[in-house]
């Protein structure tokens, strides 16, 4: 798979880690297209080849499951009704409205509640912690092949967090049942030349990988490292040059940064995730 | 990207889905390397190749995470004691052992913690549900992303979902600190051509893909088929032909499907994440 590969490696962890930083010695076009990695948030009007969504669930289907349980599900919304409700619910994304395609990512017990019922056996392990965190998971992995897999087909994706803002009511405009939870939204759609996105650089590996045991007593030239990065970064594309610290400070220092999820547990309550 | 594919879009749904049944249209290296993808339970003693850790890091890093917040790490666990211990307390995995590597995903607040003490800032979200979500997606999608480079590389992966069975002993053999959580493990080696694993067939897309709505009328039929098929798999490669339904119902019906992860919610607060 080493052909057709539009960058190279070292070109490809600079612009991951905003700087020069080398190169690990192994590289693919799925590295490539991993690293070529960006949020797209403009999209054009163009439509989605036939067989795209069944193609991304085919991918998402691919990724692992806990025991096989497959306990996620998915609601591909095109409607511009129901886009129109969810860029209203996170805030006025514009790319929610642009994207032809809003993927809705479910933890989804509901399924294995019916398998139950219709078989008379109360299924005892479903209000438990537990098993709101396997199908999270589930659905996670299964929604980040579908993310790669549009990313493949020339396709720009952007998740979607912010569908957690209003759980209940986008619950209501999906008729999820009890046992369904939105875990997020993918925007799927043709990246539009004209508004590119760029590559927001991560943190260096020093500081989020650790070897043999957790040891963070480094962490802080990373950290300062990565915030000149940043705000670099944040001068390149013309946004204001906060850096990155002050962006955690913000989003997760001030309750204000939770957008209101800080009912979420009452709302998981509510959709049959009591989280025993 | 279309060279270099070693399978063939209908003989590779087939073998996901465990039936023939059709194609989509689309179809290049990555879509071929995740329908391939199997859980990998038997490794050779081949070691890694020189920068291997380094290279799924930055394929995990170069997915999305929630506003940038990149609430995730990692710990590259070689040290054959350590693994033998997650051996002990996931069941006696034999893979465990035999990978070479264990990489533990730790949903991790800790970092955005610490920062904030030395800024003398209280940070006042991360004991909520929602920040817990978050930290647990982003460490999903970065290990999928991990998983499909390491399949890129000829590598093989699997999940390791049961070191939740322990989740205080794994935080103390890692040397985790509050605010970190290890939500799997991923073993990471050279498959052995001698005990090959085979693709486990999903639920067909009816059960799992909704379109602007969810309505789970006709999925009693989907999974009828997919029991069969399921079965069916089963006799092929020689496990007892107990189906999936019996599966979900031994699983999730019964609390001793929870292997002990009843007590989640305690060990997540313990860890410091109190779901507020």
């Amino acid at each position: 798979m080493a052909d057709h590969i539009t960058s190279d490696e070292a070109a490809a962890i600079a612009a991951r880690y905003g700087a020069a930083e080398g190169e690990f010695g192994h590289w693919n076009a799925i590295l490539a297209t991993m690293l070529a990695h960006r949020s797209v948030r403009a999209f054009t009007n163009q439509p989605l080849p036939q067989g795209t969504v069944e193609t991304l669930v085919a991918a998402a289907q691919s990724a692992a499951t806990s025991s096989n349980m497959q306990t996620w599900s998915v609601v591909a919304v095109t409607d511009a009704a129901t886009r129109a409700k969810f860029a209203e619910w996170t805030g006025n994304q514009r790319q929610v409205n642009e994207a032809p395609l809003v993927i809705v990512w479910l933890a989804d017990i509901s399924r294995a509640e019916r398998m139950g019922e219709a078989r008379g056996q109360m299924m005892e392990t479903l209000p438990y912690t537990e098993i709101a965190i396997t199908a999270i998971i589930d659905a996670a992995l299964a929604s980040q092949n579908a993310a790669l897999a549009a990313e493949s087909m020339g396709l720009g994706t952007c998740y979607l967090g912010s569908l957690r803002n209003q759980p209940e009511q986008v619950a209501a405009i999906l008729g999820l049942p009890k046992g369904c939870f939105a875990v997020f939204g993918l925007c799927v759609g043709h990246p539009d030349p004209a508004r590119p996105s760029p590559i927001r650089p991560r943190l260096p590996q020093s500081v989020v990988l650790y070897h043999e045991r957790y040891d963070a007593s480094h962490e802080a030239e990373g950290i300062a490292l990565y915030d000149a990065r940043f705000t670099e970064h944040q001068r390149s594309v013309g946004l204001p040059q906060s850096g990155w610290v002050s962006r955690v400070m913000d989003r997760m220092g001030r309750m204000r940064g939770l957008s209101g999820r800080e009912t979420m547990k009452a709302a998981l309550a509510a959709l049959g995730f009591p989280l025993d």
